[in-house]
């Protein structure tokens, strides 16, 4: 067993909040015990303490929970999102060959060795940043065998001690492919549903939105995702109030996602049927909308943060970043984005297992340059002493 | 001389634009030549070239000009950050002994020594995230030794060649300090005005806004400053629309900030007075208001950046994170945020010598992380590759 000891501030993200000059015991991968740091922990447990690690009055959380990333592409867009940045429409930036088309081509045309290694200096970067969980989609192929191979991927590198866990995602309606049309192309992912299972999915995505694939279709796509043991979450109501959220609470879905045109009905509905309303600060920000962060709160929605790392408008893996961009730009506390960031994280992937700092969970922590939260909001990307993932030091 | 070759976009910030596969050339702390790759330098010039680095095809921009920081302070503030996040009050804050009250504390207790290393530790983060020029204001002594000691300390570091180039500016009319009256103390700060320019201060900036200080309190520090020898710059328009615009107007300041409850009529006077509009747009997401940015430029007001680094609400050291967040809040193009962070600074402090990459300029430049300055909207705060002061590598 391993003695975290001098921790300045414990953030929970339990009932217990915050615990001042506290210390933890580490046994294998899990939190064995938490408490004071004076008296420290019982004798029976004391006994068997054969290391400590010094936080030197630093402020420990849970490791935070990437709750909403792409992170499987090859390419990249810099040019066209300069181009869309100085007012460039959709038309255009087809045109040039731009749009998620681009990343498509590209990611279709790398082979599966390539991308591997592609998604494992992302996934490093995540980690550095305190991040010790990525739910992680596809979609970036829209053809079978590319989208398995993706979750093969996305399942293997999870198992990496040297990189975060991940939790896939398989996000096969993520657009419609060129030379398809919508209805022929659900009827496609459909029967992918069951090899993505296989492959190492947990979750079936949708992006049930205009201009993307509509609520009957997103439906049965989520439907064949639960025949074949895929938990549903869904990208809802982000570019109009399309009805995404209400599909979400209909189908049990575990998350929505976005949300910038939600309503209170919306959240009512959330909440009733228990769906984790998870919210990307950077993406809001880039759509000049905000989601109803207090309305969701308000009516119990438990919220978890993403960055939606993503080729075409956020490269970010900071989710220390996203929670200074939920206060700034959400109105949230330090308090309701730090929880989003780790307990809410963990809910709207459906692990009980982590995201919060007690006995009998995972020992992913995070030793802090910073001495109170507050620093979340101050820094805009505050930097880990020590990044731990099950028990172990990760990273350099 | 020394040639800087093989740089695959070469952001000039000039009427040139961008250069593709570009090179140049640097004798002592100057750029000598600027143009393509292939063929290169002329012969004369060549003869000369006595080393070479290679940038790989990178993006290289001017060094970034952070034009609006407070570094020079002690203590800490992330308990009541935090408590402030949550809904707390000004009156709540003040009565836990927080605010700006808590930072002029703090930092007068501390030593001369003591400050000079809290921002030397500072002043490494901006150099390190690829800011090569920092504007620093004094303002949390507020009394005459403390706030000399302040500008002495910002013009000895600014000349430390581990550090970036520093402004230093006197802003003792920051806050009516704890036992004063407006009145009086502006009274004794126009006294400062000469001793701060003998300590090496080049502006005169003032608070001019609700709650701190009025017009004709503003307009009669700046005159006083202006005695002094010290250039006008003014905190405007960021509580309420109080008139600090057409004060900037009128006394022909060199820059004019914040300015969220700026209108078209404040755009138009500061075109004709030639003021520049210095915009933090991490202040302005956590204040919930944009300033009007794309009326300033279309009045022709040139628009300058700044992290508005400060211990109360914005720990930010990075540019190239002020450059995406002002495309994504402030809808501004890449093209736009960068010339705003680069030439935009430069005119901001009214520096001919940097901001731009041009034969006669200071070679003070990044070699990004990145192909494309596209990268700044998606990265959320790119990593530089190389810094360069004054054609010499800085840090590491």
């Amino acid at each position: 067993m391993r003695l975290l000891n001098h921790i300045g501030r414990l953030y929970t993200a339990t009932a217990q909040g915050v615990l001042e000059d506290a210390a933890l015991v580490i046994e294998g991968e899990r939190i064995a015990w938490v408490g004071p740091a004076a008296p420290g922990p019982p004798e029976e447990v004391r006994l068997h303490i054969d290391g400590e690690v010094g936080c030197g009055g630093a402020l420990v959380t849970p490791g935070l929970i990437d709750a909403h990333t792409h992170p499987v592409y090859a390419g990249d867009r810099m040019a066209e999102i300069a181009r869309r940045s100085a007012g460039a429409s959709y038309t255009e930036i087809a045109a040039m060959g731009g749009g998620i088309g681009a990343t498509v081509a590209a990611t279709r045309q790398a082979s599966a060795r390539e991308l591997r290694v592609l998604v494992v200096e992302r996934l490093g970067a995540w980690l550095r940043g305190g991040t010790t969980t990525v739910e992680a989609k596809t979609g970036y192929h829209l053809e079978r065998e590319g989208e398995l191979d993706a979750l093969s991927i996305l399942a293997e590198l999870g198992l990496d001690p040297a990189l975060p866990r991940v939790e896939p995602t398989f996000l096969g309606a993520h657009a419609v492919p060129p030379g398809k049309a919508p209805e022929s192309f659900i009827d496609e992912v459909v029967t992918w549903c069951a090899p993505a299972a296989a492959a190492g999915a947990r979750f079936c995505d949708v992006f049930c939105d205009e201009g993307y694939f509509s609520v009957p279709q997103s439906r049965k796509v989520l439907a064949a995702g639960r025949r074949a043991g895929l938990v549903p979450r869904i990208h809802a109501d982000e570019l109009a109030h399309s009805g995404g959220s209400m599909l979400a609470a209909e189908v049990g879905a575990q998350s929505a996602d976005h949300l910038l045109y939600a309503d209170g009905d919306d959240a009512r509905a959330l909440a009733e049927a228990n769906v984790v309303a998870t919210l990307a600060p950077g993406t809001a920000l880039a759509m000049g909308r905000m989601p109803p962060a207090h309305t969701f709160l308000g009516a119990g929605v438990t919220v978890a943060l993403g960055t939606d790392h993503n080729p075409g408008t956020c490269g970010a893996t900071s989710m220390s970043l996203v929670i200074a961009l939920a206060v700034a730009a959400f109105g949230l506390s330090v308090d309701e984005a730090l929880t989003a960031a780790t307990a809410g994280g963990a809910r709207s992937l459906g692990l009980k297992d982590r995201g919060a700092v007690e006995a009998g969970k995972l020992a992913d922590l995070v030793v802090w340059d910073a001495e109170h939260e507050g620093a979340f909001a101050w820094s805009y990307g505050l930097a880990p002493l020590k990044v731990l993932l099950g028990g172990r030091t990760a990273g350099r």
